[in-house]
């Protein structure tokens, strides 16, 4: 089988400068799961409450995410509420309501273990450990984190990265998990900790991948139009390890298609609130953009 | 004849947290020439004072800049201080000192007017057209300014604009001129203005051109040691209209090229203090970065 991920389901409350939204699906493996599903199979290991809307699994389902180990539990639902300014690169946390998350710790299934490609979401690095020590021998680890655990939980998170092949951040992440103003030096330093293959997120500026020998840069796709934010990083996340796992490559030049695709899932992700234009796309739509940013990037060789 | 740059030839003092350097030849002409004189012959129009050394004026005609228009008057050459924290990005002004440039009129030569390619580097918006005026019929002219100018000379920018082909500028300048957040749509408005193409620079996150049509998207050379950002956009502006200016051509795969040239000299003239890394290159090593940059962005089509 392909792809499993674990991370957050969540009804998020959202405020940008163009609207608002309030308790839409949100949480990192719900994007990563939906970006994925247009690439290969992939199936989640994540908790919801009594109160979590049955039309949001279905809709997962619909897209072949395998919702089996979504494990529905007594209380609310984890919410996420946060606001971004004209500046849509970093929000604002207004309130983080953990309810059912505070005590997740994911249990997979038998056939979980057996997937080939592993997403461990952005939560604590000890629950991104337990889920690491029920896989069977998957082929490649693709890891996220963020500036709190880098922060609160440092032990724990270095002895994760020690052990995943490839880490997505973004780039203020990643100049605090190294302590070095530096982004390339930076880089450097988090390779020698343990993944193979860095994979800088940096907004509206685009991607930055640096492995031990080279570096692929790509400019986000230019929005006339960028609504909300969330979920970008794991709409990227989903297309690179979705288009990764699909051809069961991990040669450069799988990653650098892979790492566009992830900037093509975001994009599409961007322009409208929560997941609803992720989870309505077509796969000539993606490959059509695809082509657009070789359009945007391509110059002639001398 | 080839390339007409106005603007300004400085003694700059740069401090940033790799060191200081007092009263070192800068300028926006002397970035631009000097980047420019690796691809095509370039003159300057420019003025200095009584104290500017004439080493700095024998180091540029070494280059083969054609330095007969820059006029010596009576007093001292134009000062900047500045310095750069941590965040290279953006420089914060100490002390500006204009002396003999705050009378500065410029004065073209027979053949200067006859130039093809006319870069108006960031001076009062009144000047370049100054410039402008004196000209024949040029090929292609190019253009640079900055937020003093958006805010302080609004409309004469404006008649200068209606008059350019290719506006070069920062995306704050971009957001700042069209007075709307997004950059997409910032973009067009400034391109209704006049210009068929924006270029803007976006520091460590690299390029971005506009035409009517289409965006061409660029990173930045991963550097490992920026040491000194002073002149990297008129470096970046040397070898971008140095490269369409030795070509003479501006056509989408000159003009995209001419982004990537751009980009390599303003990386390696960011890799040490001043001019220096700039004035001390050869061909081959700029050809080098240029394959370099193409190895950092390519990726194989579908």
């Amino acid at each position: 089988m392909g792809i499993l991920a674990v991370g957050s389901v969540a009804l998020d409350s959202v405020k940008t400068p163009f609207g608002q939204e309030v308790e839409v699906l949100g949480g990192s493996a719900t994007y990563f799961s939906i970006a994925a599903s247009y690439f290969t199979e992939v199936s989640i290991v994540a908790v919801v409450g009594e109160d979590f809307p049955e039309a949001h699994l279905s809709m997962l389902q619909k897209l072949g995410v395998n919702t089996a180990a979504v494990e529905k539990r007594p209380g609310k639902t984890f919410r996420w509420k946060g606001e971004y300014g004209f500046d849509l690169n970093t929000a604002r946390t207004l309130d983080t309501e953990l309810n059912v998350f505070a005590d997740f710790s994911p249990q997979l299934l038998a056939e979980q273990r057996k997937a080939e490609f592993l997403f461990l979401g952005n939560i604590d690095p000890d629950l991104q450990r337990v889920v690491l020590e029920q896989m069977d021998r998957p082929k490649l680890v693709a890891c996220d984190t963020m500036n709190y655990w880098i922060e609160n939980k440092p032990a724990s998170l270095r002895k994760t990265l020690s052990l995943v092949d490839i880490l997505l951040i973004n780039d203020a992440e990643t100049r605090q998990l190294a302590g070095e103003p530096n982004l390339i030096r930076a880089a450097r330093k988090i390779l020698s900790l343990g993944p193979k293959i860095l994979v800088i997120k940096r907004g509206e500026y685009g991607v930055l991948m640096i492995d031990g020998k080279a570096a692929f840069g790509a400019p986000a796709y230019p929005l006339e139009e960028v609504i909300d934010p969330t979920g970008a990083g794991d709409s990227f996340a989903g297309g690179f390890v979705g288009y990764l796992a699909a051809t069961r490559s991990t040669e450069v030049c799988a990653l650098r298609r892979a790492v566009v695709f992830g900037s093509v899932m975001a994009s599409f992700n961007v322009s409208e609130f929560g997941s609803r234009r992720l989870a309505s796309l077509s796969y000539p739509e993606i490959e059509a953009r695809f082509r657009e940013f070789r359009e945007l990037t391509h110059f002639e060789d001398l």
